[in-house]
């Protein structure tokens, strides 16, 4: 059922980002699909939030080119080794390599400009607390401090137009609990991305901490992972 | 007197920003420029902000391409018409067309970036509450709230290893007064640039609320204004 109300949902093309865009659906919003090439080492993602918008109806979906490199510093942007083979201790209360600065506040600047010509009051994040405890801009508290400036920042919300929530309807999930939810409401995973370091076709690492932690959330969640990965 | 430590200064080339770099400077802090690029109708006031990057021995000077126009909808990015010929009365108490959503806000977010990446704590930006009271993201309870979001938001800061400042030289002073300042500092008020809607050799129109205030702030600091305006 629509609500006739406009969503900015950040799009990355993994499991969490496209797992609330359908929420989002679901909850009824017309949906604005956002999402950044930042110098990462693949473009596959994106292609895969291409895909994944284009296949549940978005209305409009932006790709915004911001040059992070500029800053360096993150294995996803530099030429750091992205860590294989670790098991999911290792990754646990640490912040990864993987982290790139201020990378969440960034976009969700970006999506709070969108939202303010949508006249839009809803922004979308799939953030998780659980999974990623290591990235201080997935916290509750993070957001919480987020939607306290977003609503003094624009003309909109000054003008008594606008009140900006930030919604982040995976924050207390494990990524089992993601996977069966995405699965309920229709998520096509093999559309899905979230490999670090794939293969020139696509195929998925199937080491990093990304496909670990994939592959871990499929195998609780007792869904089959449809997910190539590369043979090595 | 070098204090050792970086500050990130917010550079647009104008006035404000030019002097809000000197006062950075005067502190003792390195510098680090950041300017953008965001889709406005010339690039005269970047090439302003290089120019005054160099000569006051910036370290490292970035710009940053982002398009704001894929989202639309202000007088900068856009083709809708710069006001031309208002008074100061005019222009106070509301949110001119020129405003770009959540502009400060995606500022903001880079001069971050860039903090966690240098271990800087200090960022500067030139904002200014009187001259520009129709702007929500130059209020002081707007900065007090990016603080506290940055404060949460990167690696080093839940680390213990940064604490963010975000310094706002100007905020509580008037045209006058800031012009006044920077000739304290040396400021080459000739290298700074404000127009709006500014001719193809660079010269000022003398017309836009921006050319206003800036010679209003010239009078009122009787300091002569050494700006070029187009003859009409």
């Amino acid at each position: 059922m629509k609500n006739n109300k406009k969503a900015v949902v950040l799009l990355s093309g993994g499991i969490d980002s496209t797992t609330a865009l359908y929420i989002a659906g679901e909850m009824g919003f017309d949906l604005y699909a956002l999402s950044f090439y930042y110098g990462q080492r693949h473009k596959i993602e994106l292609q895969a939030a291409g895909k994944i918008a284009s296949r549940y109806g978005v209305l409009q979906h932006i790709t915004i080119d911001i040059d992070l490199r500029l800053f360096g510093n993150s294995a996803l942007t530099d030429n750091i080794a992205v860590p294989k083979g670790r098991n999911i201790a290792e990754m646990a209360g640490e912040i990864p390599v993987t982290y790139v600065p201020a990378r969440n506040t960034i976009f969700l600047s970006f999506a709070l400009a969108w939202a303010e010509v949508l006249e839009s009051n809803d922004i979308f994040i799939g953030v998780n607390a659980l999974d990623y405890s290591g990235y201080p801009d997935c916290r509750p508290e993070y957001i919480t401090a987020y939607e306290n400036l977003a609503n003094l920042a624009t003309k909109a919300a000054v003008e008594g137009r606008q009140k900006i929530k930030i919604h982040t309807p995976l924050i207390e999930l494990s990524k089992a609990q993601i996977i069966q939810r995405g699965q309920e409401l229709g998520v096509d995973f093999l559309l899905t991305h979230s490999c670090y370091d794939p293969a020139e076709n696509g195929a998925a690492c199937g080491k990093c901490d990304s496909c670990l932690l994939r592959m871990k959330g499929f195998k609780e969640a007792g869904i089959p992972d449809p997910t190539v990965y590369k043979v090595s």
